[in-house]
């Protein structure tokens, strides 16, 4: 896609940073940025994020971040798509890792950029430790992670005076059809929030042992997917609804169980929201 | 202080919107927007924080709440600190919840501008609520909050393979000396990443219900003060060692207790941070 640039800095209508900060510093030593990409609308970016990324030589990135987001990128960088594939080749993390390292020691810009926040379920801290090891500098640029979309999409607070004291955040990924191997007496325990990432296959398994640990089946939840982005779908249902649920859905979907969902209302993207990028490509 | 703006729409050496971004739309009903403003580097501000920051006609702000954030807001916007003060008087949260929704029904664009993002530990859903319950609009607009930043300043992982499969938020806040009334059970369970806000002053009582409830002494821990901003301090250390650390520290900050604290490096904001801003200020 060509790049278009106005005399204001903005490209193809998204704010982008106008002359000095564009460019790049004259010869840097190679570097591995691990970038926060947030929950999916560009505007979730934060600046220094959108600062990065517009310096990249190559943009190593995962299936989560959109081309919208990875247009933001000079047209000259490299891409490189580490999603998980079933058709494909699908890169181990050994082989990203190498990856990062290779291109930073020809002296390159690496920016690894990661959907949310690069050290939130992004298995950031191993490709840190790979760079560390390989002597390769090293920076964290920390994201919007999709649990702070999905509870600000709703209207539903994580923490909450007397009906969110904690929130935990675990990962629902395990052997298909399988329950994940959680501390499940922990996540039961009432007045706290608990953020399932990629758990929306496991949504009836989870929802079983959160139950069986002493849960409340009638404990508000909410299910929300695409968080932030235009096609974003949030159900708002309980644990003992949570498995039905989430068999209508699809997509990259958080689900969260907690008192404080009580607050949490249905339906798609805020109309506000889109009015506010529209506006900026107007 | 006088906002100067250049063509390229840049004020103060800080980037900003150019055009028509800028200006706001007509005649919009009164609305209160919750704005997380991240953890305290301007840059780590959403586009989307940052927008509406631009728009606001009032900002009412927490403690937390940086000069140089503020001053990206119009210079014609009010501004009213609600941040909590020993000598002088402090506004209650039913005070500030009516102050939301008095400035909304006076036709005003009202942002409540917090540290980190709204909903965690930031007293947001009872905003939302008072706003819900008059009738006035709510809009949430989530931030990077601080647990983020610090992770990613000392380059520690929150979730990592093998040492951290879940991440709890909670707060230390409590009547002064005592330890907070936390779930010391759940939250001394090895393998699983404990933050904890709001902590410093409590970090003896806290350190000593972990240690009695059965995590190891020598679990790695990470304290990190200003997390983001010029003066960060980050101190590396163990559980046992949580409370002789926190003592040597004043300002607002975080405790971190796990296993991936392993990968923490002690120090001060990273340089190359730093290089970013003067970058834009050039």
């Amino acid at each position: 896609m060509p790049q278009r640039r106005d005399r204001s800095g903005r490209r193809d209508g998204l704010v982008v940073l106008g002359g000095a900060s564009a460019r790049k510093a004259p010869g840097p030593a190679g570097a591995v940025w691990l970038v926060g990409a947030g929950p999916g609308d560009p505007e979730l970016l934060t600046i220094k994020a959108l600062k990065v990324l517009q310096r990249a030589d190559v943009v190593v990135h995962d299936g989560l971040v959109t081309e919208e987001i990875l247009d933001l990128a000079p047209a000259a960088a490299r891409r490189i798509s580490v999603a998980k594939r079933k058709s494909r080749h699908s890169y181990s993390q050994d082989e990203i890792n190498r990856m990062l390292v290779a291109f930073a020691r020809e002296g390159l810009m690496v920016v690894r950029l990661k959907g949310g926040d690069p050290f939130i379920f992004g298995r950031g801290g191993e490709e840190l430790e790979a760079c560390r090891a390989a002597g390769v500098e090293c920076h964290v640029i920390p994201g919007v992670t999709a649990a702070l979309a999905a509870g600000a999409s709703a209207g539903a607070p994580l923490t909450h005076r007397g009906a969110a004291q904690a929130v935990t955040f675990v990962t629902g990924h395990a052997a298909s059809g399988k329950a994940p191997d959680l501390d499940w007496a922990s996540l039961a325990r009432a007045n706290h929030t608990v953020v399932i990432y990629m758990g929306l296959s496991q949504a009836a398994p989870i929802a079983a042992r959160l139950m069986e640990a002493g849960r409340a089946g009638a404990t508000p939840a909410l299910i929300v997917e695409n968080a932030s982005r235009p096609d974003e779908r949030r159900v708002v249902t309980t644990l003992a609804g949570l498995a039905e649920a989430a068999a209508a859905l699809s997509g990259p979907a958080l689900l969260i169980v907690g008192e404080a969902m009580a607050l949490a209302q249905a339906g798609g993207a805020e109309s506000l929201v889109s009015d506010l990028v529209r506006e900026a490509r107007a």
